[in-house]
């Protein structure tokens, strides 16, 4: 690199308030024997980076600034530790944002994801809202370099919607995604991907209900409209959903899919209510005898490796609505306050 | 059959209002073609028929007295309908005690006991605290004639507990038996019986907790004296239980499991509590990444095969603490109200 | 029915020798109480009806002349009998061809599919080459109306491949087809609809290639003219194939396949081979770790949900090349014994 | 460490013929960052040794001499890298034998127990038939100091036995163990302990039955004086075994177990024939619709967990036959050639 290559922009969170700040940086010159620096070609926006520009509580108990944001991310490496060799110069690399210890039970056993000691990048460490970022080597997968640097930064989010929808076998079998924000419209296009028989989508933003048509759901239900239980199992012959994906983290949402799954179904949980949510366990788990699974993160690597060969049959450049430069941030966090986007892509 | 033979005793609940009544029955004397006759030799108290007794809400809005209680019940079958062949005269017969329609999707994909149309004996018929009693051919399982007829029995709650523990995988797990009512301490039974590594039972009741450590806990835990998470924890190096089996429907009872279950762990739920629980499904389900599943009844017929294998294995002799006669049916349910019993069998 | 109806056409074995028979037999008047009547709309060939008709030593063992011949098919209810409550008058049914005991240990556990004591429609009882066909009301799957009555008919092998290809998780991952005959076919375009990451089939036949192709595969193979294990793993970064569907029964395919299934891989059987097969057990089955599952006709009824569910991703217009009047059965066959067809409807 | 301490008692091979040498040699000073130095408290001998020590033709292919031998023991954790966290000095440590890479495909997804590019202890490096040894702190499991360090040496095998016989659902089934050398009477000590239904053990050697029988195996057949297929028919109601798990890499026992399997039966293999075995696939595998699972060595590090929750429902004591000094090795040698053994402990 030479000295004009010095510094590069950065999107930090600088204060301890709302706001982000487009800023310059020194690129890491050193890097870790085990670590790699990675050019960043795209990085996208996640909920996560929306919590932290808002500066809420969840964002001041957790973010100690300044730090740069970002994790989402696809980017070309450029220098590589000295450790390191299943990574090579100029491989087209995204990332696992989970830093796990490779030491605690749950890692060694093949559960890296719930792993106790994880560390987040963009959260815990500098991010990808930067041209340059440097990761440990083992949090990389190597891309197909032909493939939009777009689409593959928006693997880890991905991610989260095949590990939501693929938990349980959806194939043939009727869906309820609940919540179409940019991962609940991934899952609902990871549902059509591999054969669900009918896809149902909850969610009260016409402009998210429409995207979710075009992703791949038969039925959009306008919860703030219609009578979502009545609906649904209009839609199902009164049986009820085999696979509920629950986005939305909204408590009335959360109640109705217990009410609209079926006797022996599946519930996937990945979005996260505030406070404590009342079920009623005899009548709507027992009863029924339903199975409900809680999704963190992305199985290592597994996941990953289903994202890899799914994405051919996604529909990406519907999923990113908007692409900006990495420095119009201020205006991703405009668009994703208005609820009126899927993914919004930023290239540094 | 003689003359003699033409009335039987049989414990009916003749009113609506509490208690239970001894009586008299004409014994049945024909049967349907797909139907055969047992002569009842021991039967045992469920739950339900506790609650029958006391004349509880539940009850007053499901039994229509007068009715023949009972459903735990092992036989000898003395008259077998035209159509039947699987099952023939003088086998020792157990029953399934959901009556299933065989018609509806889940009974047409292995999921019978999760029926929509479901019957149960001793509920919505005629049932075995009876000298003879008169089920489906199909409800019936055959048994090792050499067997004592209270092991046989009590094979019915036993399966409950056999789908609640061994739906996630126990062998060499910690251990969480939630409640050591009767099905409880079956349930302690069978973790035992099935290399649990670590047993850990909960229960307030002295005599159930003596009983749980004699069927294989190794540890129980009196939670009106001692902090349960934190015991728990203590006794797993902080990092909990890998598998709760929820038996005892308390609130509470369920809020503490769901804090010392393990990152990954899993949780059935068999016990039924009154009114919705208040779940953190944020921290304790989502950021977890726990499995819940709700438990219906036994999985037909694949759980019954479970318990015929495992039968040999259990002290099932130490679990039937009381038996008595069928005629005193009262002095089996002052002993159930005291909690100091296991399993109490009646012998017509 | 009026006195013209009374006799239809059907296709018949009628002698113990080479050749199939169009033929006259009397309308059945009477059915069973758990019986239904069912108008055939369309019905298909299936490699056992070739068999037949050239009556090799399978069929020789099995068939006993005169019978009326074919199983796959869909068609209307126009007669009920007494017992019958699911199946209604003017449904659009489609068949289970596996008439099953319901009584014996695998019926009575959710596998009917390898029941000990099977009957197969048009195999051992009158079958479905007709204008009409009575069968056990269980067996029916109720269609949807609007669906062509061809691709209702070929549900039936249908569910023979996704039986074979769902059995293991494809969804993006690696999925090698061996033999591309009908059900072959099928199973290249089911792998497809769920998202598997590269479909490779493999297939002596050009036409039948072509047709894999068209149907999704990612890469087709003809094993006459290249280095099959080669080239599946150039195609797979050298790692091997994720899951093998073997459609073939060919022993070189077999053996073949052994070579290039990955480590950890997955090995679906369908195709029946003449004879035994040699296996390297130590190299290609202990130190690889693979799994591998025998298929027998399809999950009752789990199988035939998938399918209802997945119909309407899947080209079946395309799977199905010919279709024939039913008094054109002996075209068809020479048309199967081209090898240059996949599925042919029969129109009675 | 003293200067006395400097030289170590070893049990190398050291030429390229039969036989094994007592020896000393340096105990290694320095360890690599992320290493740990083990003194040996008790080491086995497995079927490994025993090849190489009649430097059969694997071992001609595999072994490079001179190399330390053994690869299952236990010890006392002396020396620690300076990367090392998880283990601490004085840790009563086993060890994983299999040094993976964690970069591979499978590596990267849970599966490293076959890993492309495994070195083996004692195989590969040198091993544990020595006072110390030097290990990847990864490869390190913590004990229970309280535990014999002969019952914790020989987890390794143990882990084999688990996880051929837990890969599938053994509780309250049938299984058969073919082969009762060491690993297969730790079959029979697992099964039973998991509370298999029934326990049938196949087996030459009649000390080996007999120590079977002790460990749990309710049946012993001799398949040298009994028709196998017959009696096992025999004992399972002519209905079949469940699960079987096959140790001995016969090929005639091979033959016999796919006979005596049930329909939907499943088969773990761990025992390496010597070349191919005929597999009659058609009317073995597909028709009876069974499940082949090929097992290496032992999941990381899951197998190990459930190993340690196991071990104190085991009878190890029994499985030990001989504990020897580590000099006497070759009279261990002599009594694993007469088959007259289970596991042979040496203490160094």
């Amino acid at each position: 690199m030479t000295n004009n290559d010095e510094y590069m922009t950065v999107v930090i969170k600088e204060k301890p308030q709302k706001g982000l700040k487009v800023s310059k940086k020194v690129i890491p010159q050193s890097i870790g024997k085990d670590e790699v620096l990675v050019k960043v070609l795209a990085t996208s926006v996640c909920g996560t980076d929306f919590h932290v520009y808002n500066w809420d509580e969840w964002s001041q108990n957790r973010i100690k600034p300044p730090i740069t944001m970002g994790h989402e991310f696809a980017g070309r490496v450029i220098k590589v530790g000295e450790n390191v060799n299943r990574i090579k110069l100029n491989d087209i690399v995204s990332a696992e944002t989970h830093i796990v210890c490779d030491e605690c039970e749950f890692c060694r056993s093949g559960k890296g994801h719930i792993c106790q000691n994880t560390k987040i990048i963009g959260v815990d460490t500098d991010g990808s809202f930067a041209e340059y970022v440097k990761i440990p080597a083992k949090n990389c997968l190597i891309n197909d370099p032909d493939v939009d640097p777009r689409f593959l930064a928006i693997q880890e989010p991905l991610g989260n919607a095949v590990h939501t929808i693929l938990h349980f076998d959806v194939i043939g079998k009727t869906v309820a995604i609940v919540g179409c924000g940019p991962i609940g419209l991934l899952a609902v296009n990871v549902a059509k991907a591999v054969g669900a028989g009918k896809i149902i989508a909850i969610e009260i933003n016409e402009y998210r209900r429409n995207l979710a048509k075009e992703l791949g759901a038969d039925v959009v239900i306008n919860p703030l409209k219609e009578d979502v239980v009545g609906r649904v199992l209009e839609e199902t012959n009164n049986i009820g959903i085999d696979v509920v994906g629950e986005f939305s983290g909204n408590k009335m949402a959360i109640e109705q899919a217990f009410k609209y799954v079926k006797l022996g179904g599946k519930m996937s949980f990945l979005g996260i209510p505030n406070g404590k949510v009342e079920i009623d366990l005899t009548n709507d788990v027992v009863f029924k005898g339903i199975t409900m699974y809680g999704v963190t993160g992305r199985i290592m690597y597994e996941t990953w490796h289903q994202v890899k060969g799914l994405i051919k049959h996604l529909d990406l450049d519907k999923v990113i609505t908007h692409t900006l430069k990495l420095e119009e941030v201020d205006k991703a966090m405009e668009i994703m306050a208005s609820g009126n986007s899927g993914k919004i892509a930023l290239i540094p």
